[in-house]
């Protein structure tokens, strides 16, 4: 299998640490692609109309995206248990996936904002707005982490990819303050080898 | 149950479709709520900590997000049939929701350009590199939409939603010129119970 990965992206990072915790990462040869809402990856057009990464090549051809339903696909190949069947279970951790890919699409407009965008035409309270949605689930996964299952599952893939991504490119702006379950939590996790392996660079 | 939704929202069209879909629309209590990313909706944070439609209040009071986590716990209540099993089938429906969920999500980022956004803070790129990804996932669904399964599955009704989504707010910029199959397809689709209990207003 191939994916059109980034080394930065934290939509990659929750795949490729998917890949690892399912045994799969050896199989999948990475492809280098960049590229901005403004300045879109039109080599990948043919592979993804929306030419975004992660996007998968899988052995036959075929294309599989956006980044949780190849996720989901590596479980399966694995006969794997990151996600939960049908039931409550499954709710909570598909809402704690949303919660957690809510915060990393906030934070990723917070970076367009103040990067890709020229500085004559940002505007302050695009950057407040998702700041707040950003800050808002920080908190809420400070009031939920000491509750979440033993099981390292989807959500908590996200979680670790989202908090560092945080911490490689907002780093002037620390989640930690105020949060120490959150902090703990990710200090142990990060020990884990599908996210030492994974690191943004 | 009670759903924070907003008539114009896509995203809660998709949601309200497979309720009606799942006969489970008249269990739906609907609570208005509005909000744009720079001016979030802040009467939500307790119930959702991204502030953002559609969200969930189950009978138990706890809380579900975001629209495909919402659409799938309704077909399970419903013993549904709109997500396939773990395997082919399933991936196909899940990549084609993904291209049309992003066509979407470029649709909302070219709206909040354009409408949102003061007008000396717009940005060409912005909305010519988001306009691309719209027709690219356009293309590929009309190239796609003569193939698709029998059965009206979330993919399916996620693109009543963006269609009539496009109609909506995008008259100005047919996609209908070049896409006969597409076009052909949605006035099909249209006639269901469940797209004409939901068009946009």
């Amino acid at each position: 299998m191939k994916l059109y990965h980034s080394t930065a992206s934290p939509y990659v990072r929750k795949v490729l640490m998917t890949a690892w915790e399912c045994g799969l990462a050896s199989r999948i040869e990475l492809l280098p692609a960049s590229g901005t809402p403004a300045a879109p990856n039109r080599d990948m057009a043919a592979r993804n109309p929306l030419m975004k990464i992660p996007t998968l090549i899988r052995d036959d051809g075929s294309e599989l995206y956006d980044s949780i339903v190849i996720c989901e696909y590596f479980d399966s190949l694995a006969g794997g248990t990151l996600f939960p069947p049908a039931g409550e279970a499954r709710w909570q951790v598909l809402r704690r996936h949303a919660l957690v890919d809510g915060l990393l699409d906030s934070a990723l407009a917070v970076r367009y904002e103040t990067v890709a965008r020229p500085e004559p035409l940002r505007w302050q309270e695009w950057i407040d707005g998702h700041s707040a949605k950003i800050d808002n689930a920080l908190d809420a996964l400070e009031r939920e982490v000491d509750a979440l299952p033993a099981a390292f599952q989807i959500d908590q893939i996200a979680l670790v990819a989202a908090l560092g991504y945080l911490d490689f490119r907002f780093a002037s702006r620390p989640w930690r303050p105020g949060r120490p379950k959150l902090e703990r939590w990710f200090a142990r996790l990060s020990e884990r080898e599908s996210a030492k392996r994974t690191v943004p660079t």
